[in-house]
């Protein structure tokens, strides 16, 4: 039997080519070899955008034409609406009791992003708890690898010291997760700062036009002291040429270019034009598959509807193994969801 | 039509006479007044009692079994199952976005929690939290109404601040519940300590057999002072005079004895003979009809599966519009839950 993983996105946006680099790409490959479960992570997106509901709500379809514009299959990745699975939220309660608030002080992860949203001492309890809800994330769906980079290690460990507690207390019901480490690469942003993202106005999206991906090559950040064509350039912090490593197979085409650009004689217009043309190889069938699937909206709601039926089919299988292993099983008749649902 | 009240207990043992002082009887009054919804907080009970799941369940129908003792009637008051409840969980999910960490550290309840159980740094985070899970409970029945003593009001004003925060934010679907506040007694132990608890072994419970009453009362602490019947005794923090204070309904009669008591001539023996005929008056009625039903415990599994049903019903109707309020009603056709529960 496949091994099964679990990534995901918070749809705060429309996503990058920061994330195609960072895990889609990956993920495309991994479908293949493992039971795929992916995670719109609506409910994690609102504990940093909760007065912000309709820009989470509107870009969970986005997120789902991004995935399938870069070549995920819903025959072999299972897209998942968190929020429509309620058994995330039960376990997350749980999981509570088994993490102390000075461990979760301690997280390095939530630490150092306490830090750069700025929240001071007003951290929404929502946020500070979040490795937890991570932990219901991926043992609902029993996963067995998270592919994360090495700047996620911290979270996967909590959520295994979460499992091992549980399964020593109650019962052994929960897989305990491992990293599945890729090399992930960073890219930087457009301004040369380190992360890419939508809120800095730095990013590329997957779902840009052709003309928009052109004119943001052009204006991007290179090296500052490459005056003239003829000056020695700086490779090092360019993003131009760290965009080049992500996106041109031509490893040595690109070491060629690098030579040239350090010693003088390549100038930034050229460079940036065969980078365009290196992401247009990239980013041109993706536009054209997601243009596809957008005059196409019923199936994409679809297929996010049937991933998240199959989905609450595991993570209900996974609480029924909870409550039995808590003695939270009270009835041999459950009480079956009231009719207001069906109504609703 | 009638305000709704939700009230509860947490099933971590059978119920006592200080449970029945401090709130069973002022419920038994209040479910022909009130449309009254009783939570049996196993979920809240796991919080501080999470190495102990065995414990906690035992304690589910027992509690359930107490209720019916004292006169809580089902057609009044209904008894739902905390953790059968998906809803709780829910709502504590959203509403933890909605405080933060500072506040939750602020609150006056939860601090003198902490220290009264040695806690210590070690405080798991389901227990910090557990103001976010009341205001789940309390709004996810659309409680009007929380009969409360004074120290619980700060747990009130937390939810309501939630709420209030919650319908500027997304819409006014939520409830702004009140304190009812009742003249809580709080009965001292048989040791005279300031609480009657299970654990401190100073309690006489409502399914404590007769002779057990009798003994206990025979053992309890008075005036270690009052050595012979003739000398003069104190009535303060003599927990026989706080036992006639609350169970003897001739409170001229208690005046009488009390005065007695304190001029001298009274004897222990013979102040606890009269307490035990007072107690047994209340508590001979609760012993006979808790061993009527608890011959028929599939009446009471059905009286609380049945409760917890038309809790659900109650608490899915509050899902549903908080959902839609956050923008997170994705689908015209729900997810239906799936087969794996009916298959549990």
């Amino acid at each position: 039997m496949k091994q099964r993983i679990l990534t995901g996105d918070r749809p705060t946006g429309p996503l990058h080519i920061g994330h195609y680099v960072g895990s889609l790409r990956n993920r495309v490959r991994l479908q293949h070899e493992y039971e795929t479960y992916i995670l719109i992570a609506d409910v994690q997106a609102l504990t940093d955008n909760f007065e912000h509901p309709q820009k989470v709500r509107d870009n969970v379809l986005e997120v789902a034409l991004d995935y399938l514009a870069v070549g995920l299959e819903p025959e072999h990745a299972t897209f998942v609406i968190q929020s429509m699975i309620p058994e995330i939220a039960e376990l997350t309660v749980f999981y509570l009791n088994l993490v102390t608030v000075s461990h979760l002080n301690q997280n390095p992860t939530v630490k150092s992003e306490i830090q750069q949203k700025g929240y001071g001492s007003a951290i929404p309890a929502g946020f500070f708890v979040y490795p937890v809800s991570q932990a219901a994330d991926i043992t609902a769906f029993g996963a067995h690898l998270v592919p994360v980079g090495d700047d996620q290690l911290p979270m996967i460990e909590q959520t295994a010291e979460i499992v091992r507690r549980f399964n020593r207390l109650y019962a052994p019901v929960l897989v305990e997760p491992k990293a599945l480490l890729s090399e992930v690469s960073r890219l930087p942003g457009l301004d040369g700062k380190a992360k890419m993202s939508k809120s800095l106005g730095n990013a590329i999206f997957l779902s840009d036009p052709a003309d928009v991906v052109a004119q943001k090559v052009r204006g991007m950040y290179t090296d500052p002291n490459h005056l003239r064509v003829e000056d020695p350039g700086q490779v090092e912090g360019n993003p131009v040429f760290a965009y080049l490593d992500a996106f041109d197979p031509d490893k040595e085409r690109v070491q060629g270019l690098k030579d040239h650009y350090r010693r003088g004689g390549l100038g930034d217009v050229k460079v940036k034009r065969h980078l365009l043309e290196v992401l247009e190889a990239t980013l041109g069938p993706i536009r054209e598959r997601r243009a596809e699937f957008a005059r196409n909206m019923d199936f994409v709601e679809h297929t996010v509807q049937q991933g998240t039926a199959r989905g609450r089919e595991v993570a209900a299988a996974t609480m029924a193994a909870v409550r039995a292993a808590m003695r939270l099983d009270y009835f041999a008749q459950p009480v079956l969801p009231p009719a207001v649902r069906d109504e609703g």
